[in-house]
């Protein structure tokens, strides 16, 4: 149940109650029934409370996301530090003042550090929504900082500045941080060759030159997508519940799940902003710098999604019945769960291979993947792959999560966060079709062999779509050569996994540089888009343009 | 049982014969049970000799479907005429001497009209396999070019010409073609607005400008896609024959058909060589030379695939089924049905809507059409949905059919017709996302009003992908706007009906000309690729790079 992060974060929030709203939250217990109050939002003043708290919480936990930097937080260690600090010829302002302003008319203010801001012209353009971002008015924005380390980036930090009137009193400012415990401190060691984009929550992808030497990527080099902090679970207390529309809620344990068929599949798992880095350069993008590692692929085993709903009493075409929602034991401040959904056709379809997998490449899920069980959707993006599953909805909507609703969604290149309107569009399930050349990689520097330079990479398409062929180009499209294929071979008609290519290219003699394109096309013979400016989208996401990679030509001569 | 049809065939068939094989062919009963002898190949000497004709005589049809003109035959009449007259300064000779020369080793020689050719050299460039054009070999082509009149066109004789060698004598020259008959010569009348691309067989397509004013196409402005001649099919004698792996071989007529459920669907159909005049220019490709409206989207009621093969004891998964291969009652001269197959998923789909449709929206299907019977196959080419249904095979294989087999499919834009290697590339069935902007079309003089210029068009995605966005451009990719949509809202998981939409665009002050560019994005956020070059395949099919239109502005000065 997640209990040790909930507490940490219970703690977190408990310093937030101290500094804004004492009297609600100190009746909050910080125990198992208290988390499950908060969750079910079920009765009673306490609950409401707790439940408008949530969604100020939200809010600012949303931001985070929505404003992930596109560089490492780590590298702007001295901006941060910066911001926050206390400004000469800012005026002093006790707690009291600061909590005085949390409302429009008397203007909105909060405190990072010793700095105090006025953010009322900010909240309508907060990208997850002006409402939500009001219950952290008259308060310290510390706590949550101190989940969502991805907040402390220049860009961000920066931005803040802007807002900034004063400096919290030197007497207020005595109230220290050091009850704020770091809801990361049990995340997982990670192997060192991982490539992180963001440390908390961490988010790292496989060194891309290695990707294509395994068919199946090791798990301790599988690119890691975390929106919050790695849950503890204790297996002995693990239950997964399935509740909903058309079925009869129960739970089931680890040992109990397992006693349904197991299935083996072989599946890719991508980060709808996979490649988000390219796309960024045509013009900036909010979220993790991505490379062309957020995507790997695995042989996943477990039980499918479709026998525990069957055995849940669950009929084909239920009526009422639209969409499976997932939870997981992953939550933010306010035990807001992480969540996602995928449409009941693909839940249900018997050759959808919809798993609740506990295995990896034939080994126990490690923490990082979803220890103990996660949903493997194949053909659809990481995001709806919900890791620690902690609850199974059957209904007739959608997950109301922000992940669900807020983000992973694709616009056109002229919507901006001023005209953005997330509810136009879908979210995203089935991917694109992409590829990416792996090895060589960027500038690396290669002296061909008979006048040839080998190429490897990868190629994928959602919806188990099979890559049928893969493009290259090394005359910018004059000549396009046909890669040799790797991919698993079957009768299924879905083709989950993906497919990996070689294909040697000619370098002209007294080259420097050799300019290499890929493109796979699927089998609809759907094929990527030639460039970012006409897919561009504000999220960056769906980031599925040819690969275009620069060489430099090892001569040989001095 | 397209008797009449058959008949023609046969007559210009045994003129054929009279020509080289005059004793074998001699024999062959010109009556239903030789047309079904000829196509099983069932047993004994003459069926044998039959079924090497056929292969020669397909291969001479299969070549005049790859040569389809990128010119309509009627233009250049000409040229036509010049072809296979006498020539000073070249020998004459006689039949005999022509019918000598029939493998490689004594040249293979052909007549045309009174011209005499040496193919030889072009045998091993024939589109369709140099095997299959053998059985021409020491023979007039005049009997198929009389059932082909696509033959008749500038580059074709220009080409034959080249391997002129000299005259058929005079004596010899005598032996008539009038026996030879039009088998076009029982087609259908058309509604003279469909804008014709070939004669015979007769290919068209609906008027672009008036494409998007309805959401379903009129019947008869539907664009036409005919391979052969049109049958003509009795009623009476009309069934449907099912047989194959796992089935119980069984014969429905009209009436036994309609006593299955009944179901009516909204499905687009769509030529895979729709908007290929577009890809052509920027290398030519061989194929009829569609424009953006070789698509048109209509209800069609019948009876599901997946009812009839249950009924006919076919189980889900069985074992060795692979594959549902469907014949038309459209066959060549050899008695070679049109033939096409789609795979056992989508055939069995309980959701996959595949039907044997005798309504299109509402009124019974037209001789071009398919009457009284065709298949519907939602989401998939426009070559599977097979009209004039004669037969269904369940198999473990794809249909052997030259149009399944070497043809539709796909290919990378640096494979030539030296290259290509057809085994190489699955046969298209789900196809890709495409656009295409209706009114105006190029060229059209429009006044702004307000400043502004409506657009209007369509946009579809194969597989059951729903459009979820038009984008369109007036700028070249500075500016995308958001096109309103039509589109019909379900429950059902897929979308096989096309969204039509509209968009005002801005017209800059004193602009005398505006280029506008479409493209759609599906649910599984694929979209279009920019332009041609990339895509392009020497079929010109799968056309699909952003519509690119040009108007004119009426400024309303002189």
């Amino acid at each position: 149940m997640a209990l040790k992060t909930m507490l940490k974060f219970s703690r977190g929030f408990r310093y937030q109650s101290l500094a804004r709203t004492t009297q609600s939250f100190s009746t909050h217990d910080q125990d198992e029934g208290g988390w499950n109050r908060t969750r079910t939002k079920s009765s009673g003043n306490f609950t409401q409370v707790a439940g408008a708290a949530v969604a100020g919480v939200a809010g600012f936990c949303l931001y985070s996301y929505l404003n992930e930097p596109a560089v490492s937080a780590a590298t702007k260690e001295e901006t941060t530090l910066q911001a926050g600090e206390v400004k000469e010829g800012l005026p002093f302002y006790s707690l009291d003042e600061v909590r005085a302003h949390d409302d429009n008319e008397k203007r909105i203010w909060v405190t990072y550090k010793q700095g105090v801001y006025d953010i009322t012209d900010f909240i309508p353009k907060h990208p997850g929504g002006g409402e939500k971002i009001l219950m952290a008015a008259g308060a310290s924005v510390d706590p949550f900082w101190a989940s969502y380390g991805v907040h402390k980036n220049a860009d961000i930090l920066k931005m803040l500045e802007t807002y900034r009137i004063g400096n919290l009193s030197e007497e207020d400012s005595k109230v220290s941080l050091h009850n704020v415990v770091d809801p990361y401190d049990s995340d997982p060691r990670r192997h060192p060759a991982l490539q992180p984009r963001s440390l908390k929550p961490y988010n790292a992808e496989t060194p891309l030159k290695i990707l294509a030497d395994n068919f199946f990527t090791p798990n301790d080099l599988f690119f890691v997508r975390n929106h919050l902090p790695v849950p503890e679970i204790d297996l002995a207390s693990y239950e997964i519940e399935i509740e909903g529309v058309g079925v009869k809620s129960m739970k089931l344990n680890l040992e109990q799940l397992k006693k349904f068929p197991k299935y083996t599949v072989t599946s890719t798992v991508q980060c709808s902003g996979n490649r988000r880095s390219e796309m960024t350069k045509v013009k900036p993008v909010k979220g993790l710098d991505w490379g062309q590692a957020a995507i790997g692929n695995a042989t996943w085993t477990g039980v499918r999604l479709r026998d525990v709903l069957l055995a849940a009493g669950l009929k084909d075409d239920q009526p009422g019945v639209e969409h499976v929602q997932f939870e997981g034991l992953d939550t933010d401040p306010s035990m807001h769960p992480y969540g996602a959904s995928i449409p009941i056709e693909k839940a249900m379809d018997p050759k959808g291979d919809v798993l609740l997998a506990f295995e990896m490449n034939g080994e126990p899920l490690t923490r990082d993947h979803g220890y103990p069980v996660r949903v493997i959707v194949p053909g659809v993006t990481g995001a709806r792959n919900v890791k620690w599953l902690g609850k199974v909805i059957v209904s007739g909507k959608e997950s109301d999560s922000h992940w669900q609703q807020n983000d992973y969604k694709g616009f056109s290149p002229s919507t901006d966060w001023d005209t953005v309107d997330f509810s136009s569009a879908p979210a995203i399930q089935e991917l694109p079709v992409i590829s990416a050349i792996c090895d060589p990689v960027q500038g690396d520097k290669v002296k061909p062999v008979d006048g040839k330079i080998p190429l490897r990479g990868y190629a994928w398409s959602g919806g188990g779509r099979k890559i049928v062929r893969v493009d290259v180009t090394w005359d910018q499209g004059k000549t396009w050569g046909v890669a040799k294929l790797e991919q698993e071979s079957n009768k299924h008609p879905y083709h989950w996994g993906w497919t990996l290519w070689t294909l040697e290219v000619p370098v002209p003699p007294n080259a420097k540089k050799l300019e290499v394109w890929v493109k796979a096309v699927d089998s609809t013979y759907n094929t990527q888009p030639e460039g970012f400016a006409n897919i561009w989208n504000l999220r960056g996401v769906l980031s599925n343009a040819y690969h275009r990679v620069t060489i430099d030509i090892n001569t040989g001569k001095k």
